[in-house]
């Protein structure tokens, strides 16, 4: 992509986050969010093919990095060590940018009941993927289940603090949030009863 | 409801979630629903806003019972023996028509993306119904959120069993399956690592 504009991806999602905050997801237009990016209508559909996949665009990228993470920890690795192997990877591909989208999009998912349906199915979507590569780890399907949906709480809940963090140095990186976000969720089932 | 005519909602649910499996979400009209169903147009509009509202108007029922199950578990209750008590009281409103429409549910939410996203939201907010009401029990947060979401698990996992099983027994109820689910991921809490 970047061989035709360096970063117009990018400058798209925020324009549209911002967009769809700004008027909703259904009153914005791909010529809407093109000319706020800056860039051509053709530019857009050169990345996107519509205003949905710009929004699902990560979520394939995400689903892999964790996936892969998971398959390529050590062999002895317990299910929660596979999982965070996951997140280490993931977080890897999370920078500044992402940072900087946090807050944004958090609010446009809280204006609009279809982006909330989206995010909703990125997050099982996310749990398909680890589940499915823990299972293949051998690691018995109520524990793959379980060590899955921590992960995405934690993925989830390290992007927020990583995202809303006031004074923040760019170069942090997402994954020692989303790590001490999943040793929570660790230390938390011996509480469980 | 019942008033204008018995039965009318579940007859509109099982037409509506078989023309979606068979022709599309998009392509299902509130005017087909209604003739599927043996009603009229204004029958539909005294049960459902429009097509989306008829596939929530189980989830705020279930939100609610999962919440006061939650809520009404005695004062000693450990995390999981309260969302046992919750998902107890949710499945307790659950009868024969509910299991009967289990595997069409199943077949529609696999046919389309938008009922996928909507069945997503769905389960975030059951989730979401149960952290509150397990933080107001004064569970701390981490420990909230991950006992709601293996609530929100096993109801998922027992519902599609019981629903499911070949040779049953109508009068079979919907607990036992949803506790042993909760059982299961319960016990898998011990092989995280």
């Amino acid at each position: 992509m970047a061989r035709w504009q360096p970063g117009a991806a990018q400058r798209l999602v925020v324009a549209a986050v911002d967009l769809f905050t700004e008027q909703g997801y259904d009153a914005t237009t791909v010529a809407q969010i093109a000319e706020r990016a800056g860039v051509t209508k053709s530019t857009f559909f050169r990345h996107f093919s519509d205003k949905r996949e710009l929004l699902v665009a990560g979520q394939e990228t995400l689903s892999r990095l964790l996936a892969e993470g998971v398959a390529e920890a050590p062999a002895d690795a317990s299910p929660l060590e596979a999982v965070a192997a996951g997140l280490e990877r993931a977080s890897g591909a999370m920078g500044p940018a992402n940072r900087e989208l946090g807050p944004r999009l958090k609010a446009a998912v809280a204006a609009s009941t279809e982006l909330q349906e989206r995010d909703a199915l990125k997050s099982v979507g996310l749990a398909a993927a680890m589940t499915t590569a823990l299972v293949a780890r051998e690691v018995p399907e109520p524990t793959a289940h379980l060590a899955a949906e921590m992960g995405v709480l934690a993925f989830k809940q390290g992007y927020a603090r990583w995202s809303e963090g006031g004074d923040r140095d760019d170069e942090e990186p997402l994954a020692p949030y989303a790590l001490a976000a999943l040793e929570d969720l660790r230390a938390a089932t011996a509480s469980l009863g």
